[in-house]
């Protein structure tokens, strides 16, 4: 028996995305800058997937320029907005808990003088909107926030930004990191009212490479690579043709909203089962977090030890974001969780493939871990 | 028949590379940074595939720091030693034929402050050794030439830089874009005396999305992107790693010089035969430039009128570089070559894979393109 349950940090390729990959690496391989019938199928292809990712996001294909992956379209967004909105003031709002893409692009700006605000988060890792409304004023240039807070499943209130950028007169650009939502929740950036949306493959069942952010029409952005003039002169550099095929088909198959009953009735399950576990475990997340993310902690159980003992029965978790391997993780300490259990934090991530058996798998995985490992309190 | 000449600008995928990426695709999927057996399955692959070409570059596997690609390698060898060494002085020596992925940070480094010095080259794109001695000065901070130009196949004289940098007392580092000399050409950074240099897969064979920068042990860089720490903390993000993979399977088969005897063949019969055109066809590029690619004009012919027409014969050429698709070469407008030659040159670039027959049937649409094309002039 195996149980994958660590889909936030990256999935396997579905199907459909292998059949375009093959496409990319067999017939259609050559560069869509080329002029002559080699390029121009690698053209149609990569204008395919564009299409795929843009129907997913119910948005016009043009507003799409494709990345390396969320950290370079998250780095675009950030350093982009800011240079291009530096003329209008220097306040930039994000929350504590952003993904280090973010956190750490905006410590640099940080650094460069630029305002920057980080928002505190309730103890779930969700940012009050009172915390938004104090923090963004008429000189705010930037608002980056993400949808899914990838440790803790908190769902930030993103729809509350647009409204309180409006009655505060800012002409902030609005950026929303929707990498642990998209697929998994309808996500659709016109109507969130982002000006910047980024969106990631591999963890949609595509492969790593490749990644998008949405541009709103009309919203400037200053490059932050240069070289080409690839993909609207935002992001140089020849495509990275197969994962951008590879996104074009697991966005082609997305399910956008409609798994998640089906994968809610699975975390409520499994989340009454843990209170059998009694004091031994702890749920991190809140109840209206996102059920694809289940962070919880076994107080006295370090994370790495527990992590080793279910990677030995074939379960794969996570102690955290996958981006910062072995450290402890920001979010929980920025959310005022315990040390005791952010030392013993395990993320179970979800996607459409999980099944029932596999949550059932883990459950048994974590009552031998609490039996046979000693509580090191 | 068909003749897929535009080698420089991409090449199709080895059995090898795709092998390699079956592999990151359908077993070993995880995330390198993820602390379970699906995470440590992973890393070993990335692992596997930066010792792989660290083996071609008879380098340390080390100093290999993976990008998405050349541009994005050029782009942190460029900012990330320019930021790094400020506080020794300003100026930045590159030739004026660089990839624009260099040239373009350039002159964003000359927009920052930086004194940015862009050599001129003689008519066959080769910068004179005269040149480099009168521009690099005691506060040269950065060196940046590539090794074979990308349009014109010339050869830079990069084996002279380390000397004249040590002559004139300055403690600049010295980057080296060897994307079109790579695995064709024996390329070896520490015998070349390089701290930085670049390199491709999509060249070599690989796919697109893969490239790598080696970072001479003890070279501090300043990371150009912010995220999570893989990559040495010079490349956040998870690591594209199928594209890496195949990186990885395409490298281990590299030929590293090998195959220039059999091109130099190829070459060398193709530019005779061209005689025979008498003043229909003039060659751009130098006899000791790179057999690997062919720069040549047919006067009075504009280059997308003959490139369509060899790509109806299914013969696949270019214009100039795939990343400055549809604007006149600023290579060639730097080497001095007249307007009317820039406005009728073809690249035909080559691989180890090219065949005689290839070679043949340019040959004969070159000829029927010469003869059914009506001179413009």
């Amino acid at each position: 028996m195996q149980a994958y349950l660590d889909n936030s940090a990256t999935t396997p390729l579905c199907k459909e995305a292998k059949q375009w990959m093959l496409r990319a690496m067999q017939t259609d391989w050559g560069n869509p800058s080329s002029l002559h019938e080699k390029g121009f199928a690698a053209e149609t292809l990569r204008e395919q997937a564009r299409k795929a990712v843009a129907d997913a996001l119910r948005c016009d294909p043009r507003c799409l320029t494709f990345t390396s992956g969320g950290t370079e379209a998250n780095n675009l967004a950030v350093f982009g907005a800011a240079a291009a909105q530096k003329r209008k003031g220097s306040r930039v709002v994000v929350s504590a808990v952003e993904h280090p893409s973010v956190l750490q692009a905006c410590k640099e700006l940080a650094s460069q003088g630029f305002d920057v605000v980080f928002l505190p988060t309730d103890r779930f890792g969700a940012v009050p909107v009172s915390a938004l409304e104090n923090a963004i004023d008429s000189r705010t240039i930037l608002v980056s926030m993400m949808h899914v807070n990838n440790e803790l499943g908190a769902i930030e209130p993103i729809e509350a930004v647009p409204a309180i950028l409006k009655r505060k007169g800012a002409q902030a650009l609005f950026h929303v990191d929707a990498v642990q939502s998209f697929g998994k929740m309808p996500v659709c950036p016109e109507k969130i009212g982002a000006d910047l949306l980024t969106v990631s493959a591999h963890k949609i069942h595509g492969p790593k490479g490749a990644g998008a952010l949405y541009v709103r029409r009309g919203v400037h952005l200053v490059p932050r690579t240069f070289g080409g003039e690839q993909e609207n002169r935002l992001r140089p550099g020849t495509e990275p043709m197969i994962a951008i095929a590879g996104f074009g088909g697991a966005a082609s198959v997305l399910q956008n909203g409609k798994g998640l009953d089906r994968i809610t009735a699975l975390r409520d399950r499994f989340t009454e089962k843990l209170q059998s576990l009694g004091e031994a475990a702890v749920l991190n997340s809140c109840k209206d977090a996102s059920p694809y993310i289940i962070n919880l902690s076994l107080p006295g159980r370090p994370s790495e030890v527990v992590l080793n003992f279910l990677s030995d029965m074939g379960i794969c978790v996570s102690a955290g974001s996958a981006c910062a391997k072995g450290h402890r993780s920001p979010v929980l300490a920025a959310a005022g969780i315990s040390a005791e259990r952010q030392n013993s934090a395990l993320r179970i991530s979800l996607s459409d493939q999980t099944t029932q058996e596999e949550m059932d798998y883990c459950f048994e995985g974590l009552c031998e871990a609490v039996r046979v490992i000693r509580n090191k309190l």
